[in-house]
């Protein structure tokens, strides 16, 4: 009868006595405690893994302790913090976490641990992210001799100003100029129309003295014509540094509060024909001689560009396995230790997570971030081979390592926001405070699937390789690397090829698990190739204009297919390194480089999880039923096993997510707290919302007592 | 190209000046003069549907200009309020609207118009919409003689606590007691555990004075033992109504910031053993005579609690419509105006809206914001319908109307929650930013996924009525309304039934797709009810404990597929009954009861999209494909019907979106505003930022002057 109840309020008046079931105590941490008991896995070997090993987790715990009994780190009111008290408070923790480096000099390494613990974006990010970075990769050795030492001592901040109110992603629309004066050596900076103010920069509105300004550069040629070289970076001083105020000609503001990020005063930015000196553009590669003269930069500079996105899309993946992880070890453990209906008068409530529909929330989401965790540390050892390439003056992997990190970025952020998002639903009432820790873990994440490349476009850049490859295969060139399932196209969609599952367990090997999403990538690959050219009329493939922007539904399709299918190998074959690894590095020895066989077995049942999750959402089943790969029996056998590795996983899951060992401190969380006293969390923390500084609260004085008081007593 | 070279920054700066495309000036408020001269009906027609009218249409926009000219509606510094502030705010314009009402004795419908305008929810909240009608429902005469003249003249404001810390969903898990004491006549209200801690109720925190408090009702019987009668509801004054501050034995307090409402104290609330009069349980049904002796109610008044139920999630129903509206409205204007990336060099950029996969997320959107409107008029009928039933005592059609209620309460509050977050997503970067409207749309609406019931156990509900409704055509009965198809369903899952889509064209046809949407939802029943008996081993279908908890995957599922249905047969009946009455009532009478052959041909083809996005996303096209019923064939032709759609509904996407004819005060976003100026509508808006209050910035005083003044210049 329960669910048939639920907050039938009236109806619930009139229930006769003996159909009332008395409360049961509920006892959070005792459920918790058990559910760890239940573990058929050492849950340290998985730590060790998932944290670089044994050293490294301690230092994240001893971090953490640290951390906490800061001023600028402690957390007990950052949920209650105003847009302003969040702006400084971000500056403080950045501030703070520089000075600890210099004192007790630590590594850039600990300083980005402390970083990701403290986890309170502010006004710093974009010196730190972007602007050192585009000097030491974009600066002549002159430039960068004279700006590193002012950038490292804080003597100025700067930010990365390229996005404009106008133009984010189609960069090559910037209207901001820099027009050359050859008379006096100087750039003039101009915004020349409203769509041409910066917007969006971090740090820009209120922080940053300093801006790297991307622009056009625009130079007059030996008949006085006007050029346009496109879009290049200059440094320009935005602040005065001893007043902080705006410098004459430059217009500065912060953009207003956002979703989440609040800490950042991202800005807004317009010149006035402001000049600065001709060795403030960016020099490196491009130049701009004294006398005016345009020297275009070598070929190969744009390959080790595409590099440095590379590793940034690398950091995206491995950063989207751990925020998917906070947001599941806090829904799991309260759904652990949050007990709803009793299933029989007298019996104890059930735990949420016995629910088969909250189970189907969170055991696939805790499978995606293993799945992402793995990619990332995948990606990052991708990048590394092709640094070793690069050294030796080898490109070839880098337009597929390329291709696939778009998807990825797009695949991997797109699971995480909303896996995020579904965690905190699955949470009920509770999930929708921000004391759960979830609102802001989502509010901050989320802006993940449109920076750095909206996931859509990133998708477009996979598809149109994947299209681009499919092609050259045809015309008998070979397919590199992740795509190289498209040298066996014609056999993988021959009429006669079938999937193998021949049994219900079937769904639980990899190999067929596999086998399936990449026969679903190959046909989905095949459709978009197929659209596009039927919109072309027959007059070739067209990667840009009306005929690819009016197709770009299946072309997405193809590039998440892809991925998807790259994402479970990756899973599949790094659990089994792990394991084989085993005999070599042992476990217990910390080194995080392998693991036991029972761990081994659990992550195989993740992988699957991972795989049949993906293919009964992404309409993969209804893409392999179409093509006539897969039968309706194994369809069927497919579900039923994906419900079976559900219950077969369920034991494990607060073990999984205990693995991600995330301090308290990181999660700062009423629900997610590793003991599971949660409700005694949630009123500790309630307790300082900034509404209970009174009894009769802000709105008593002015508002509320001249309605309601010195009226007679009832 | 320009995909390709998205973000990719350092490699856009060495692009040979003959690649640069220069920019175009974009002209946001042509562009969508242009639109709307595109469109191929009268929006007008449409407007009075959505509107109630004309007469209805033109107040909304007169209130809107008085709302937006008083202090307490002004919302041009609504996102940039602190807690505090948006506490105190959320008050006054309640305050503000229940003053109007008087002075300028407006109706209830009025007033309610206002608050759905100024869009503030504060603490009277549960004032309004809980404490009242609890009264007015619960209380005997006596007591709404007493309390009635107390709220209405604001001389006491209430709320309603029945969650608590440990009990949200399952209301008889309630812990607070309320003990009869006969010797005083009194009833002691105690919170015996942390995990009784009343919890969530709005307006509690700060603001309410007295409440609805739900609590176990104990009273002794003759041999003095104490009987539990489970919840009842009892009055219980929280605060003096002089200082404000809680009463003896009550502790209050605000439960802290959440992902929205933040205008509203939610808050907690315990009881030690505090001691209201007998008459101030709300005794309209079941009463305690003074000598201590339960009255229990009148069987029918459950009937009567599950109407009001009805009608609740019908006003929920309807509101989804109308906040999707919101959300599409301001999207598809932004995507109208926003142009990114020309198609070829020297051409103008595109308009976002262009791109298919913008256009396959805001058309079928907008489709289910009509969907989900016509969906929340039926339901409001239906629910008319109802109350002239049960005043000749019919109660027959309640126990399907309930169901379905509960099933369309869960389905449209996804649809809108994930719906808005898709619009804001499509807005790329300024959808992050607040001035978008977006976020605070999502994060006030999003909590609809949760309370009135969390979703998944009303699709439970829902499935639990088809379960029983199929077992009960199985032994002969009849299944009524919304159901009756399942009287049929030995037929229509017959081997031999398929579905009758000959051609692409096929696809439009009304009848082709509600008989595919209702095979699926016949399959899913049927499967569903499979899934359960196997669970219980043959013993008979159970609908609670753990065989029914462990299988809710299923039965969440065939709910959905359920009320998938009933919603496109409601849209296609809708436009139906609205062109049929083209002749009575003509559209351009402004009755908003009819609409022409244009406008009807138009609304056509969003139902078809409905039908056709459902199919494709809900996985009703891999169930209809494993069932047999579709071919592989007929799934392609769906596809390309459903790409063909988008193509065919793109000239009209601004209308259809300028039919709900939401005042920009309502909007209150850069991005929607109706004259597409929407460059300057952020820069406007954005100035106002609190962080823009000095040009140094919060931070500089303290925080960066340290560090970075009384540095030499460079």
């Amino acid at each position: 009868m329960a669910a048939r109840v639920v907050d039938e309020r009236t109806q619930l008046l009139q229930r006769p006595a003996s159909e009332i079931i008395l409360r049961t105590h509920t006892e959070p941490t005792e459920d918790l405690k058990q559910e760890r008991r239940r573990a058929t896995f050492n849950f340290e070997e998985l730590a060790y893994v998932l944290n670089g090993g044994k050293e490294l987790l301690e230092k994240k715990q001893r971090f953490a302790e640290i951390l906490a009994k800061t001023s600028w780190g402690d957390k007990s009111r950052r949920y209650f913090l105003g847009r302003e008290e969040e702006y400084v408070g971000g500056l403080r923790a950045a501030l703070g976490i520089w000075e600890k480096m210099k004192t007790e000099n630590l590594s850039l390494e600990d300083g980005a641990l402390m970083r990701t613990l403290v986890d309170f974006p502010g006004g710093l990010e974009l010196h730190i992210g972007m602007f050192i970075p585009s000097i030491m990769s974009q600066g002549s050795s002159e430039q960068q001799a004279k700006w590193m030492p002012l950038c490292m001592g804080l003597k100025i901040i700067g930010t990365y100003a390229q996005t404009e109110l106008g133009h984010g992603t189609f960069v090559r629309g910037l209207e901001t100029t820099a027009t050359y004066d050859r008379q006096t050596q100087e750039f003039v900076i101009h915004s020349p129309t409203l769509t041409a103010t910066k917007w969006w920069p971090g740090g820009l509105g209120k922080t940053a003295t300093h801006a790297v300004v991307m622009a056009r550069l625009m130079v007059p040629d030996e008949r006085g014509a006007m050029r346009d070289y496109g879009p290049h970076g200059f440094i320009a001083q935005l602040r005065d540094l001893d007043s902080h105020l705006p410098l004459p000609g430059v217009t500065i503001g912060d953009i207003g509060p956002k979703v989440g990020y609040n800490g950042v005063d991202n800005g807004y930015l317009s010149f006035d024909h402001v000049r600065i000196p001709r060795d403030q553009m960016l020099m490196r590669f491009a130049k701009v001689t004294p006398e005016g003269r345009y020297v275009p930069p070598p070929p190969s500079n744009s390959k080790a560009s595409y590099a440095t996105m590379v590793f940034v899309r690398a950091d995206i993946v491995k950063n989207a396995g751990s925020s998917l992880g906070r947001a599941v070890t806090i829904a799991t453990r309260y759904a652990a230790v949050r007990r709803q209906t009793a299933p029989a008068p007298g019996e104890r409530e059930l735990q949420v997570l016995d629910y088969q529909n909250c189970a189907a929330t969170l055991l696939p989401l805790i499978a995606s971030s293993y799945a992402l965790s793995f990619m990332g540390e995948e990606m990052m050892s991708m990048y590394r081979r092709f640094e070793q390439d690069r050294d030796r003056g080898e490109f070839g992997a880098l337009p597929e390592l390329h291709a696939l990190s778009s998807g990825l970025k797009a695949l991997c952020t797109w699971i995480t926001a909303d896996g995020i998002e579904e965690c905190r639903r699955t949470c009920g009432g509770h999930g929708y405070s921000k004391l759960s820790g979830l609102p802001t873990l989502f509010q901050n994440y989320v802006q993940n699937v449109t920076w750095e490349g909206d996931n859509n476009v990133m998708c477009l850049q996979t598809a149109r390789y994947l299209i681009k490859a499919l092609a050259g295969v045809q015309q008998g060139k070979r397919a590199a690397g992740s795509a190289a399932y498209l040298n066996d196209v014609v056999s993988e969609l021959a009429p006669g090829s079938r999937c193998a599952a021949a049994c219900d367990e079937c769904w639980l090997r990899p190999d067929v698990a596999a086998a399936a999403l990449r026969h679903a990538a190959a046909r989905s690959v095949a459709s978009a190739t197929a659209t596009l050219a039927a919109a072309t009329g027959g007059k070739g493939l067209a990667f840009e204009g009306r005929a690819w922007s009016e197709n770009t539904v299946d072309s997405i399709r193809a590039a998440k297919a892809h991925c998807t299918f790259v994402l479970h190998q990756t899973f599949v074959d790094s659990v089994a390194r792990l394991e084989a690894a085993a005999s070599v590095s042992p476990p217990a020895g910390g080194q995080g480089q392998s693991v036991g066989a029972d761990t081994a077995a659990v992550l195989r049942q993740l992988a699957a999880l991972f795989a049949l999750e993906q293919m009964e959402r992404s309409g993969g089943v209804a893409a392999l039923l179409e093509d006539g790969y897969m039968s309706a029996a194994q369809a069927a056998a497919l579900r039923r096993r994906h419900r079976l590795l559900l219950a077969a996983l369920r034991p494990n899951a607060v073990a999984l997510v205990d693995a991600f060992a995330f301090p308290d401190y990181l999660l700062n969380s009423a629900l997610g707290r590793a003991d599971g006293d949660v409700y005694r969390g949630l009123l500790e923390m309630a307790r300082g919302s900034p509404l209970n500084a009174t009894q009769e609260g802000p709105a008593w004085p002015e508002v509320l007592r001249p309605v309601l008081a010195a009226r007679s007593r009832l």
